[in-house]
């Protein structure tokens, strides 16, 4: 099987159908190029990832699991901006073409795809240490993606669903017979879902929106860092499930506030905004969680068992227990 | 060093200018995604392409060089499009933040990208294996992309420069004092020069075009697959330079017609637009070759030593000499 016989069965013929009904690519697999016609008043936003093995997964890892990770956590860049998923493209260097893993893993690709209604345009097949890139692309009003730089002093910060779950999940890798609610944390681990109904909600009322992929304080940073301004948390206020603290006991407080790969949002909306935007997010049934505010002083505190501790840099991806 | 002080470094601030001074291009490094708009009546094309060390290159292969050949690829395919290049994103897998690589690599990565006026947009750096993947993006007006779908009985088949050099460039890397021709194809080889002017010139007149990475044979059969013909050339038409002759001595012709990565435009045109395009040509100083004729017939054939010889699809890739 050479490179193009392999395409054309397990990438071309399974996707055909969903180019067909994307109106928006012209071209896709097949040509030096594919070719987007991005609609009229729209803007393209892009991201691009990527998945090692032996460094984001085991390199006997399922290749169905690696693909709903794959394109859950890079179409989590979207749901970020506030955008409409469109297309992918797919990087794929793989050691051997073994047929199996193949079979596997585009299947499993092809039905995260549909899920987050997101088509393969293109991409290119190597040979070498299986290394997996995607770049999702997808479509805003002009000048209307979330910018990481909008927060602004006196803006409240929410975070959608609960944190640290996906970190207890990599602790249970190992499990036999998982529970319910371990079960739970897996799938969290496994497939993280990206909030891109919640994004798009969001358009006209947050201030700055990032996904959490490298924890809660280190991207919740990054929009402190971009926007010029601080924050105050409240510890009580973090989202966690009873299934997370169960799995991480004395950690709990620690996963959800550094744990990362949650790709839950994390937004700022300003309190004008606020009723108009909770009437909407009740309306939809998206379940968030109001855990601070902005600050003009550059700084990032935390409210924790009666009084305020403030986290230098250097703690946003280990913060203690003490 | 971390992850976002090393993007800062060697990737934000160095292309910090080029992202202002590209109109398109709303938001670079630095956010979720990267938003591009598209100018009214214009589409985007995209590619995607990988580079692995000890697969595409030596791994102790100088890193400006792998910065070259890495750019000059991918643009070639925007060229074979007839777009013109707008921005690019990475995905840099390294297995250790070596700085002097990292300057080395972004170094001659934003020479190649200023030389091909094209704006590093985003991307992703992890621990791996040395792989990089680079996604190009450019612009063409809508419905105006030479595809490889358009070849008709009849056309012109055609190439720009001269084919097998950068085969022999890889003969010669270990030569210690290159001479001035064994330079000429060294340098065919580090540094592909994607046609992007050509491109451009081509988008009135051709009918399909490819570029040339995987040898003549194998790229214009993706040409006659998607257009659903066939082709005679003539051996004697197919441009080759002394300097590549004299390394090959016998192999010139295989080499020529399947030593890949040379990176020139194969296209075809319909007879009645040939004088038209002749004439740009010549005015732009661009060298082609006119090597053969597109049939009705599906069939690939070859003229050479007075007689017809067919090519069936295994010999793509090892063209014999008999």
């Amino acid at each position: 099987m050479d490179e193009f016989s392999l395409i054309e069965r397990f990438f071309s013929q399974p996707n055909a159908s969903a180019v067909q009904a994307n109106s928006a690519l012209q071209q896709g697999i097949g040509d030096d190029c594919a070719v987007l016609r991005v609609p009229q008043g729209k803007e393209l936003v892009f991201s691009l990832d990527t998945l090692v093995a032996g460094v984001h997964f085991r390199p006997d890892a399922d290749p169905g699991e690696i693909a709903w990770r794959l394109l859950g956590a890079a179409v989590s860049d979207l749901a970020a901006m506030g955008a409409e998923p469109n297309c992918f493209t797919l990087a794929l260097t793989i050691p051997q073409l073994t047929e199996k893993w193949l079979q596997k893993f585009s299947q499993q690709l092809s039905l995260a795809a549909a899920k987050y209604q997101i088509t393969l345009a293109g991409g290119d097949t190597t040979k070498g240490p299986l290394t997996l890139s995607v770049q999702v692309q997808g479509f805003v009003e002009q000048g209307q993606a979330l910018l990481r730089s909008g927060a602004a002093e006196g803006d409240l910060i929410c975070v959608t669903g609960s944190l640290g779950d996906s970190r207890a999940g990599l602790e249970l890798l190992d499990v036999e017979r998982a529970n319910e609610a371990q079960r739970y944390l897996l799938q969290r681990y496994y497939r993280p879902v990206p909030r891109i109904a919640t994004g798009l909600l969001l358009r006209n009322y947050a201030s700055a929106c990032i996904d959490i992929s490298d924890g809660l304080l280190a991207d919740l940073n990054h929009i402190l860092q971009r926007s010029g301004v601080g924050a105050k948390l409240s510890a009580d206020s973090i989202p966690m499930t009873d299934a997370m603290q169960q799995v991480a006991v004395a950690n709990a407080l620690q996963w959800a506030l550094s744990g990362g790969e949650d790709f839950e949002l994390c937004f700022t909306v300003p309190a004008i905004k606020w009723p108009a935007l909770q009437q909407q997010l009740q309306q939809h049934q998206v379940a968030i969680s109001t855990i601070g505010v902005i600050t003009a002083v550059k700084e990032l505190q935390i409210f924790r068992d009666g009084q305020w501790h403030t986290i230098a840099a250097s703690g946003y991806n280990h913060f203690s227990n003490d």
